[in-house]
């Protein structure tokens, strides 16, 4: 999988990427990411990106012609999947988006950044805008950083058995039971007995029943 | 406000920390953020900070004594408004938490990684559980940064008013109208002539109805 992320804050999404799970997609060659910063597209000496409102107010507008120049130009190259652009208007995020999104081959990260794209860019590129959740970030970085995370950790060959993905939250419309490790006591705080029994049977009811549980406490919708 | 945050991969936050809004707010002094690294408090020369869970299954679990020891001395320097646990299972952000945040003093945020906590922790320390979103992702980091930039950006003095929060997305509960910048027209397509009237009255109408109109269609739920 390639992701190209276009942003005019690449340095934000620096640590991130050299760091655990995604570090070691990219040393092992399961994936590619590009950071491309908007501002070497953009226009004049100043390398202007952004601009005023049309009809006034507060903030600036990232331009339509540095991103159109910045995505024809990748667009020329390779065939996308997705141009994706991060914006809390977007579609929520959720596991089964990241699994379809994890099956792609090449796809755009556009981050929003100030006010957000003049709204032309949408109508000529973007074939798919995502929200990470219902809350103002200062920009679309971190979001394209969470994003990157949850597909790229799907990846075949990315997680290793210890890291297994297939008893995580969501994936099978259950949030997770409850998890103990050693000691078995600790302040007077007990490991539930049947955790310590060693019938495989009686623990593995028990997960299940804690798992549907506390989805029926914490997140009902998800059991629909 | 200040925010400890604990975590075993503290590097994977560097960078969003020291960039743009949240640099700013911390230069400014309006924030404080510290981080720990969990194996600080780590057991043995090994300074182990998982074990296996019980019961069996992939994954570790982080232990209780390392986290309790960490807490314990944070909470004996000062008092903590909330104690927040970054967890797919926990209360999903949204705006109005992250509004409700932004007045505390003193946050620790705790990062999930592995399988995550041993669940005695959450009875004896976790006093709000948070989630960013109905997705996986490798660990709480992302979730921590993401929180922070949420919550920061909205004490006191950390946007200019060029980025002013009052017109963003969520805060009235309605999604953003389009947005537009120079030039009118660019490779045929066209500013909406409103926009460029001049005419203030007709263009807040026109931008308050787009707004409705793109909430409606896109997250009709955001108007209950």
């Amino acid at each position: 999988m390639r992701i190209d992320i276009i942003s005019v804050l690449p340095e934000l999404m620096e640590s991130p990427f050299r760091t655990s799970i995604l570090k070691r997609a990219m040393d092992k060659g399961l994936a590619e990411v590009h950071f491309h910063n908007l501002r070497d597209f953009g226009l004049g000496k100043h390398r202007q990106v952004d601009d005023e409102l049309y009809g006034g107010g507060a903030g600036m507008v990232m331009m339509i012609e540095p991103l159109d120049l910045c995505i024809s130009e990748l667009k020329s190259q390779r065939n996308y999947d997705e141009v994706i652009y991060l914006t809390p208007d977007g579609e929520t995020l959720n596991q089964k988006i990241a699994n379809s999104l994890s099956i792609q081959k090449n796809l755009i990260f556009l981050c929003g950044h100030y006010k957000g794209i003049d709204q032309r860019v949408r109508e000529l590129h973007i074939t798919k805008e995502i929200s990470i959740g219902d809350y103002v970030l200062t920009g679309g970085e971190l979001a394209a950083c969470v994003l990157a995370d949850s597909v790229i950790r799907l990846l075949p060959g990315v997680l290793n058995d210890e890291q297994s993905a297939l008893t995580d939250s969501f994936q099978d419309n259950l949030l997770s039971p409850p998890i103990y490790t050693r000691p078995s006591e600790y302040k007077g705080l007990k490991v539930p007995e049947v955790l310590l029994s060693g019938n495989s049977k009686k623990i593995e009811e028990w997960l299940h029943d804690e798992a549907v549980k506390i989805t029926q406490e914490k997140r009902p919708g998800l059991l629909d």
